[in-house]
């Protein structure tokens, strides 16, 4: 926390066009502690922001600039990254070079896994800044605050990530996971972004579901890492030397057996467009069910952003907003633990804008309060 | 087989103005071996089916006629019940006395289960005619045919059940599935039927996405008693005398820990109107990825109704008929199965019609074959 | 402008479990110049706002109260109604000797007709307070605010009323229609309430797009009496008494046959959730076409909440805010003039709000600049 | 009729990947008096219709062929043209000369208007075989019968010229239309093909509304012709010379200014995937409800595929059939008139078998008697 509250930071996005960048603008737009400097497109440079995007017209003069390192201003206290896979890291050093001071935010891939390997062949190219990779912190707000509050660059968690690890981290707390942990989440077609393919082509989806990238989706990695991290990081580190652990440990991870349970994840699209419904399940009749509740309630209890709540959660009690719905049940030696978001939001620039307030010792849901609607 | 395919039979629903009712009315009609001599209903009689359902209009002249078993016409050969849960078990045995020649495809819940004390559990009431109960043979048809082509008496399988038994089959053929197997199912809304409520709300559900009866939906024993009967029954017998092992295998069955694997299945309702999705999964990494490939091809390969497909089956491929999309794959010592059907035809009236079909010697397929549309 | 903008002003809302009264309690409720003190709700009475509404947990600790105008809180700066048609009119004079010094917003159809036989001929039943009528402004707030900031009493448009006024209003300005308008305008299924029927079953809503209440909404008296009120009520002044010209007007009106044109509307209902598009034609070849735009920009240019467009407007851009988007074409001969609300936003509790502060002196925009979101 | 009705015509589409392409496979595939002999995709050429189409695995082996119309089998009776607008003109001269007996539905816009200036004015090409659209007969079966009857040579008519065209011609035949009639159609995103784009994506149109092509949609010239050659042709050739009337009318016709009403037309497009609702307003307080009856019983109540009905035609009612729903209603001066119709079948492919059957002699609704499905 350096800043003082009252001086306003000057924020700036790379990459502005696209859903993402798009929801990123409007709530910096709105956001009291923040001056939005500069958004580039360079599919829209020199055109307003609100001549590409209507809903803002009124709200920014803004016009989108060049995506050129070089000329962005320096006096920028954070930059977003909301560019594609295998952009961010060719930007990164670039930017670290060309505004020392400026703390980011990648929204993208590129810099949530701590190992280039695994980034190969999950995203089928040579990571180009592997030495950086250890400079980031892995933005799961609620789940790895403290780490958030002292970081100058946070790896913000992708979607699919944030919709599962919310359910899956109490199980775990609560040691319910055995061997292996099946997942099954569902994304609306904002998911699959601006541009239109046949994915999200209306005819077709508009009454289709159906399951992609089965038990190979790139956002198995970051859970992977993320929950080895926070479980299982110290037992390793007991029965070797801790350079020795690391690099096993890799190698393990790579070929999917490194320690920690098992995840089997099967993405699937359906006929919505804003949300992500995430169901995990695990068969251990020897839980007890006030293990798995008092996990939850320690987790998230306090939680500003998090609702437990009875049955299930309902993607449209999050839509639009930065809030996650999460609810458990244990029946039949089975325990199922669900959660919904919203993608753009909570599983995009919502938790992009909560670890920027984390970081700059901001009111942690400042500019991100849109409690949604109903219908 | 014992009505020469060129004799038409003579056929009655009773209960015909819901959505299972209503496809049956308008597969019967267009069914070049059948006469649909009546249809009942309650709140409709004396209305003609083509004025309660308009888009039927110039297919029929036929009316609703009352609900009255005594006063049906007894020349029937076959007799559907589309009625709900509850209903069909009171209406049966007069039913039997009433046309002793006719034989009944039931579509309700009420004669899936041979245990009347899970029927109680699952369905909230006592069963009133617990003797009948082993005269059904589950119609699931590509799975039980030869036992449907004897049959008197069908209990039509539940459409979750269906759309589970297609995936799941497989898996235990190739022996893949240990202690446990997750699923997940999410149907379209056509599913909870035609009276307006809370959960079909449209400006609700349209952008809703959410689970219920977690871990307990009354599909659950109909699947384990089928995959029981199909898989563990002989093992069973060995070591018991034949009479004990079936009691016993009841009250284990009770406690939800009878032979077989245990079933966890989250049921979901998603924002499309016709079609379930179900998703299988199980961990087990010595599974041999030909293994099940070989189970799914020795099971469906020469189904006329059953596509493999590869990737993803998809819902929007389904619709409107009675064809089953299946898939699977194994990765990372998970192997998920997959399927997608339209639950108003082959998780309800059209398998009810391929029942018919075979239980009457017909071409399997025979008024059922509509390929569906796309988009 | 009573009240110094520094004060906070206390507020209730009689009527707050349906859809409007929803909006309304979210909006109020992140209002900076309001106290929400009291919600009514005799179906919730007792229950906590945020049980009823979970995605309002976190922002209101206020339970729903019994709707007993006795028991209110007296020192109530303004109450909103969001009771049903049939409702205000009875709750409307005792709220008026309970709070005197209260202002009131009714959201209802009661206050918007000035003649008690039009309310019975399109609300089918008898007004009980007939003399209160005159006492009402009509909130369209653009195109009435002087008239809305004086008022002690708002009737609240209609959500067609205020889809319809705006692109209707530059062609009268314009001196465009001659005889006759023809309005066809589709609303989402929000706009039926929060009550599931047969028009908002989702299995049948979801792809079906019908008429309803073709020629005989109950917003069509409004629109007309606003019209008159607004550009032909002067005119008739002349050849006349006032005193007859009034009564003349009235039962011309009736009749459908008063001053002004005659409006052809045809109400639709979309597969959609929120908005309402609106297409107004005229056929009037001698209309130059800068005369229209002329008088789109006259009267909306300025107007914070009012987009005029090229092309067309777009229901999506208006998804959950309190702008209105406008758009003209001439070709043909014809003129073409159309708009896109939010039905439960600019269409209800949003406009309400505006009412509000317009009334108070607030900021016009307090409390209701959110510009939706894209997707 | 020259074919005798038992023996099977030899039939061919070119163009075949596309919806209205499949969907015109899928009917013919099931059409009992058809045989396809052969469907041409340069996009899959050598693929097999199954591979390309899996729903419609198991009924067929062929596989697309290469537009190539010199290695068409010349042994062909009837050619669909399922072509983009542009295609068919350049076609139709070579498939004439390749097969001189075969007969041709084109349901491009190619052949449906008369004054290639028209063409050029509203589809942006020159029209590179004015001299055989005097050939072509407009294949508005029901309005147009004896006509398609004789004809060798049919263009197929335009989705929406369809839906208008249906309750307009009964405001024409009541003479209630006087100088102008406004129209308004909304269309459902098959209507945009099969291509991925902006207008179809999604995220967008799931829940977008909005106009297009605002008064100059380029069905606009066929409805315009077909009325006139319906109603205003004699009247005209009495005050002329033949050939110069049709001169004349030409050019008034291009200038928007011909004989006949003046027709104001808004196209939209609504968020679901088929089917297109209609709606047709004029103001004439002097017509007799019952003049209007009249008409729509004369012209549709013995129509095979035409219901009139009470309140509003419904999407959902039509969904994927041939049928076609009108409604009228008269009130307060105006006449509304309505329609809804499945824009790919009654719309494009199923009107164009009718014709086929109309053409042959075959049962006017042979292989298109699909009622629809409800939900």
């Amino acid at each position: 926390m350096i800043f003082q509250s009252k001086k306003k930071i000057k924020v700036g996005i790379i990459g502005g066009a696209g859903y993402g960048g798009t929801e990123l603008i409007k709530l910096l737009l709105f956001h009291p502690k923040v001056v939005l400097s500069f958004v580039t497109s360079r599919k829209h440079t020199g055109v307003k922001i609100s001549q590409v995007h209507r809903f803002l017209r009124g709200t920014t003069e803004l016009s989108f600039i060049e995506p050129n390192i070089e000329t962005l201003p320096q006096e920028t206290d954070l930059v977003f990254l909301a560019t594609p896979h295998g952009t961010s890291m060719n930007l990164v050093p670039r930017l670290m070079e060309r505004m020392p001071k400026a703390r980011i935010i990648d929204l993208s891939g590129d810099f949530r896994l701590e190992d280039p390997e695994l980034y190969r062949q999950y995203y089928g190219k040579e990571h180009s800044a592997p030495d950086l990779l250890e400079k980031f912190v892995y933005g799961l707000t609620e789940l790895n605050r403290s780490a958030v509050s002292h970081a100058r660059y946070v790896a913000n968690p992708g979607c699919f990530a944030t919709g599962i690890i919310f359910p899956l981290f109490p199980l775990l707390r609560a040691d319910a996971v055995k061997e292996s942990v099946s997942v099954v989440a569902v994304t609306g077609s904002s998911g699959s972004g601006e541009l239109p393919k046949e994915a999200t082509h209306h005819p077709v989806r508009a009454k289709n579901f159906k399951s992609y990238k089965i038990l190979e989706h790139q956002h198995i990695p970051e859970i992977e890492r993320f929950i080895r991290d926070s479980f299982f990081k110290q037992k390793e580190s007991h029965s070797n030397t801790q350079g020795n652990a690391a690099v096993e440990n890799r190698q393990h991870q790579r070929q999917g057996n490194g320690p920690g349970p098992r995840i089997g994840f099967v993405p699937q699209s359906g006929p919505f467009v804003r949300g992500i419904y995430t169901t995990v399940m695990v068969y251990n009749p020897e839980i007890d069910e006030e293990e798995i509740r008092a996990a939850f309630e320690m987790l998230y209890k306090k939680e500003k952003f998090v609702r437990i709540v009875d049955g299930s959660p309902e993607v449209t009690m999050v839509y639009g907003t930065n809030f996650v719905e999460v609810a458990w049940a244990c029946r039949r030696g089975f325990v199922v633990s669900m959660s919904a978001i919203d993608n753009l939001v909570k599983g995009a620039s919502g938790q992009a804008v909560q670890n920027m307030n984390v970081m700059f010792g901001f009111a942690e849901d400042e500019g991100i309060r849109f409690p949604g609607m109903l219908p």
